[in-house]
């Protein structure tokens, strides 16, 4: 590909993470995306051929790393200012879709996919898998237990993913910054 | 309405619940609804003027009171059976469905609508808030301050919707199961 074919094709997939955000993947169509992204529609088929599924989860890939990336650099300055940029990131998410986006993984993780593939399903693992190794690292390096690490990361990405969709439910910061605080004290706990 | 009438709507309710629960909002059609049912299309018009909104409105609604009077049952025996018991009902929902089925308060909560109709995500509001409300009063009885007690139930709310989101990507109790332990340990210093 040239490089106005790979920026096209990383638009889509950006532009795909976007609309799965806000609506999730069912309600996402092939059709509109190109719309979205001013690209013919034909050329959506011949840069995905697995159509919307792998569209899916080649947008969920994105999200990760994006996230991923975050993550390990928010990481180096420590646990505590890790997970401040954790929750930062995705207040900027909410806030700035005035609470109409939230996490393109969670989305494809509670929806049955009607083709039933299993691809999108997979990057979600990987990425909800990442986060948490990532998390867990930077409690290791504190000398806190393996197992303990991982617990802790766990619950970070679960309350912090299940606080992203209720503050879009409520159109407020109010949840997540209120499971924020808790975290940030289950974390002294932790690191004692 | 009759009896017959009353059963024909509740089970319809409790249908869409089910749909959405799998699903989500915009991929469930009230047409496949009341074929799921066995009900003829025009009742469901005729049951919900509202159409999918009303329909999803009331499915949420629905699964709000079947947990939150489970959850005031379990939390009479105290904070930590109460817990234990919404990570049983929630697992009970994931292995009875072979992980294709959540939380449908969680599935309005995380999907633009077509329509733009609110009443959907007013009734996911409202079945967060009365989970939380009730965690945080089983707290407040044992001592716990009123800001620490809510600030408590929210996490354990968030971040057990969450879990039951990474465990259906997972296709494992895992996710739900290591939360759980951190939340268990999260109420064991909050009630010290």
């Amino acid at each position: 590909m040239n490089g106005g074919d790979v920026d096209a094709r990383a638009r889509m997939v950006a532009g795909a993470a976007e609309m799965i955000r806000r609506r999730g993947v069912n309600a996402t169509s092939v059709r509109e995306l190109a719309k979205h992204t001013g690209a013919p529609l034909g050329s959506t088929y011949h840069y995905f051929p697995g159509g919307k599924s792998q569209l899916a989860a080649e947008a969920v890939r994105w999200a990760d790393d994006r996230t991923a990336r975050r993550l390990t650099e928010a990481m180096a300055a420590g646990p505590a200012e890790g997970l401040a940029a954790f929750l930062a990131m995705w207040r900027e998410i909410l806030v700035d879709s005035d609470f109409q986006a939230g996490c393109p993984v969670l989305a494809v993780a509670v929806e049955e996919l009607a083709d039933g593939d299993s691809a999108p399903r997979d990057a979600a693992v990987f990425a909800f898998g990442n986060w948490t190794t990532i998390l867990a690292g930077a409690l290791r390096t504190q000398g806190v237990s393996p197992h303990r690490a991982t617990g802790t990361a766990t619950l970070i990405v679960a309350a912090v993913e299940g606080a992203v969709a209720m503050s879009r439910a409520e159109r407020t910061n109010q949840p997540l910054d209120t499971v924020g605080e808790q975290l940030r004290d289950v974390l002294a706990t932790v690191l004692g």
